[in-house]
């Protein structure tokens, strides 16, 4: 604790109810002006839908084809992204938990932005909304709490709903921007989710700097069990990427080839991930660092790219080559980051979303300029690559240059907007923790005293407590004596 | 310990046996006489079937429809419940370990009891079941797993077939009344599941009532880990409400527009539940007993209306306000309830189940006598509310009122069935616990000897054990002393 | 520490990336040369084959009749095996680390080799894969998770990557002289996956014996929360063995009664392993293994029968006997041979998969042999058993007799192979650790300090690392001095 400064205020009674409360409310009044059910949830709509365009069954129904894929995404977003952030000794709550608020708001602003760009009907004014909407918003969010990863620890829960509100509406931009107006193809989202939330969060933590973080260097690290929990949050990551690149992707072929390279390009690179995180301790010794994270680069290097006709040898050459990126970033860009260029990245976005992203992106240029009608077919292109309407004759190599030009947008809206939010987040009004009090549960949290062993009764609890503490220090008390 | 009365027999070693063997046997018998697979999982029906209404295509089995619902529901039942359920200190195991075991009963009983109701066949006399039976089961049970959550700690795992065996009982003849005489719609089952249940287990901890129950304080709370654990029960609540709420409503627009709904009104509980649980602490620190469980009450209290037209702002409205109403619950109801109506809720099944679910059933009434054929179209209404047979000129107002009737039966059967199951319960041959060995896990299983550090070699270790044994002993020794 | 021989080598900085480098290398090129996306993946064959075959709908494509079944048997072999290896108090980085490694590994091996017997077109020589083609790789690496279960704790990495290389080989082989050359019926594996992979590994523990193994004792159980990670494992794959045992069965009915089947089995086998467990401690407790494993007997039985008619009733039976077969396991069986037959089995998987396993592949030779017209239809029967071609004449006796015989030949391969790849571990280069240095996280992982309460101060902090250090290193010098 700094003796010679006023302890920060962390007081957020105030702040954290009085936003969530306003901007819920908001959302409501904001719903009911423009959000409806779309053609297929509306039960008059599909009725209709279905007598008009002699629809015989209701597995035609789009909830049929995507709402699997919806929850393994939703899984991802809340228990993979969750509890991957539990890693901390002592900020699993806020791990866990401000990924849940920040999640749970974020998904109904990314309705309204994303509807307002995407799916508003001109003539009505009215966003329509379905299973893909919902997949879309759960994406969108995905970005916020990508950031939150590198401002895991060091940030009020009111910074956050800050960063949130920022990020999705960013996020509903930069994708506009991409998808519609350069027309890229970015399925599960390398540019516009994983590297734009990436440099999103970087950049704002680096605008956060804290000189002094070195004060809660006890609580930067986990302990056995939380590195346990963490691979809940891992695994069903690993697990559930093909569903999140091929959620949104074409229906027949389109979803079912995403889903087999993203599988592909995974396996391969959790064992590069191993080899060098190995390869790397003088002992041969893995660092569940390593593995918790980059084994997930080469879903996030495919974000783009899983779509089209890679190759199945070609999404394991991906996975190979970023599963050994990721893990090199752990060990030698993070430190280097934080020592010369003053960013701070808890989790270590920058190796497992920005970087692996922004090579996605670029990936996936290369592999759409290098398409042919021989391997697609022409109706195969077309499907693909939406070569519909305006984009008619576009060529495959000039799809290519857009998709890399789309790379750059995502980072220049990530690297501006994080830029902006960061100093909004510098006003002293936000209740973010102290130096000293970073990762600390304590703060934000009714933590509940911890004491393993079961203190019998209230009275005896005080001196029990005094005792266990002998106990556990007995490896003094032992030796000494 | 007290030393006035003689200690409680805790001792199970023939009554669990003897239960789980002897109705597992009567289930198989039962299952002999009655049950067979339905014409979608029959062979030679299927085929039959097939021929008969010229089906083209095997996707159309209803197996597509429903069983990626399925399984998201079969997880809440067993993973959400009994994770939810491992919150305190020292009852993890019994948390899920019971869950597990009254759960993989009660559906076989389910199956049984639902399908004499629902789909026994007149002229065979046998039951077919399908994977909607398979739904219907796990929905059945869950009413027991909720009204375990207020007896959570203070009953053996006897008694607690004994709760499921009526509990799935009761369920079945008041769902039946509900559903079929009344002719409501509970796709979720706000009135049928949770109201039903919450107030079934509400009743049996009123009759049950331990007056010296504070002689378990010790252990009637959570550590940091535990509290992790059951932050995963809450998010796969969570995540896979909308599939519960939408398992088995109507194809097609049904099953579409009651997952949004569902979803949509999570979202919101999540964050007026933060607001409440920020602004009822001095320094605005989050509880997480609200995050675990109030965050889930705008599911519960979806549950009968999201199959209908409720609007995407409507379902915001309804998560909004139960999200305060269950926290406010956890705040003061319990208290008051265990203070007052000699009500012991451990998991305050109360705030997050019974309210919440009486709440959804009245929601459910109004939406439905609110229902317009603008709005849902003649042939909509028709197949919303099935409006046919001998139901055929049902109102929507009338309809309504029916809806209301419902949330009473409900009320009905879980408090008088709750009432008789606590007398029967309070007979002493069920090896229930002590007032001063609630919450504990040592009672029902074998645990192990806890050490998180490693003690380094075998000598040490014992000297170890040892100490650490005069330790959890000590309130013996010093109560005595 | 033993002070006569020298400590072994568990040095795997050169063995284990260079292991996983070659592998991933050769993965590569092999894909290269054969793989390709099948007819209903590849875009260009995918238009083809709607055209052709007058598809009308994507929604006939494969992907959407096998993916969801294909994420839960994906969570099933990494979070499912994975945390049920996670029980042992200081083995949990190891149990859930290493089934990722040799899963990610496997599953590229599996797609090669099964590929190679089933999926190869002889005219390009290339192998097609689909979604089912990653249900089978999954399948196939099971095998070897399974094996690695036996294994737990007492080999390196090094080594498991060379189990699963040739189990994965095995596998292959022995499937397709199973499926293919006696035209068996194994959908969920009984055979092919429990029988094979559990002989497999017990054949290789028993190579592998280590009459010293005691001297590991005090890491070789569990504590309080490394038991309720494992219920995660247990829940997981109890849960979602129907989509197991039914994701490569026939379109249509038959994964719809698979499923069911493998539901009641799996239902069944809870109460009766509850029942045996509690009876078998003196005031009645109940054992976590068992709960943990033995439940789960049903699922391993049904593997074979599921798809048949057993009927509902016959499921239950199923359950009811392995349930009860598998906690007598873990209560008799495990001893004797650890005493006796020298097999060291660390989580019992001779009760949960090798011996259920050869039960459910009789249980389907019986049940086969059982089918009768009447029930079936002779249409179906001829679905079901696949009689077609060569194979058109088979009856239903005959078909039974290859089903036994299936049997014979998964365990004559895994004993075999066991055996021969138990003699190549015995080299001494693999790095596995020393008889006091099993089941030991700290061998090949980075550990985390492990201190759950939070030194207060600085100083304070270091003095406490270091004592804390000294101590963890105790067994040095205290067997020293």
């Amino acid at each position: 604790m700094c003796f010679f400064c006023p302890p920060k205020n962390t007081n957020i009674r105030i702040s954290l109810p009085a936003v969530c409360f306003v901007w819920q409310i908001a959302m409501i009044v904001l719903f009911g002006v423009f959000i409806r059910y779309d053609a297929e949830s509306d039960i008059r709509l599909w009725l209709q839908l279905k007598h008009t365009n002699n629809i015989t069954s209701d597995i035609e129904n789009d909830f049929y084809f995507r709402y699997p894929s919806f929850q393994d995404v939703h899984v991802m977003i809340f228990v993979g992204f969750g509890f991957l952030m539990t890693f901390l000794k002592r900020y699993s709550f806020g791990g866990v938990g401000f990924n849940f608020l920040i999640g749970a708001f974020g998904l109904q602003w990314a309705l309204l932005m994303q509807g307002w760009f995407h799916a508003l009907d001109p003539t009505t004014g009215k966003i329509s909304i379905g299973v893909e909407g919902l997949i879309n918003a759960d994406f969108c969010v995905a970005a916020s709490l990508i950031a939150y990863g590198a401002l895991l620890g060091k940030v009020s829960p009111v910074q956050l709903m800050v960063v949130t509100l920022f990020g999705v509406t960013l996020f509903a931009v930069e994708e506009y921007i991409i998808l519609n107006l350069l027309h890229c193809r970015d399925a599960g989202g390398s540019m516009v989710i994983h590297c734009f939330g990436g440099y999103y969060g970087l950049t704002i933590s680096w605008i956060l700097y804290r000189p002094k973080l070195h004060q809660s260097k006890r609580l930067n690290g986990s302990v056995y069990h939380s590195d346990v929990f963490a691979m809940i949050g891992t695994l069903f990551l690993w697990m559930f990427w093909p569903s999140f690149n091929s959620a949104i992707t074409d229906h027949g072929s389109g979803q079912h080839r995403t889903a087999i390279n993203t599988y592909i390009a995974l396996a391969s690179s959790v064992l590069t991930t191993v080899a060098i995180s190995s390869a790397s301790e003088k002992r041969g010794k893995l660092d569940m660092v390593h593995i918790q994270n980059a084994t997930l680069a080469g879903g996030v290097a495919m974000g783009t790219a899983a779509e089209f006709m890679i190759t199945p040898y070609g999404a394991l050459i991906v996975g190979f080559c970023t599963g050994i990126i990721s893990t090199f970033g752990y060990l030698f860009v993070s430190p280097f980051m934080e020592k010369y260029l003053k960013i701070q990245d808890t989790c270590g976005v920058h190796n497992l979303h920005a970087l692996p992203g922004m090579l996605g992106g670029f990936i996936g240029a290369i592999v759409a300029a290098a398409a042919t009608e021989e391997v697609y077919s022409r109706e195969g292109l077309i499907e693909t690559f939406d070569f519909e309407g305006e984009f008619a004759d576009r060529t495959v190599g000039t799809q290519g240059g857009f998709q890399a030009a789309g790379v750059c947008v995502a980072i220049a809206f990530a690297v501006v907007g994080g830029a902006v939010v960061g100093l909004i987040l510098r006003l002293p009004i936000w209740g973010d923790p102290a130096d000293d009090n970073c990762f600390d549960d304590e703060v934000y949290w009714e933590v509940p005293e911890d004491e393993e062993g079961i203190p019998p009764v209230l009275e005896y609890n005080n001196h029990m407590t005094h005792k266990h503490q002998d106990i556990s220090e007995s490896n003094f008390s032992v030796e000494q004596s």
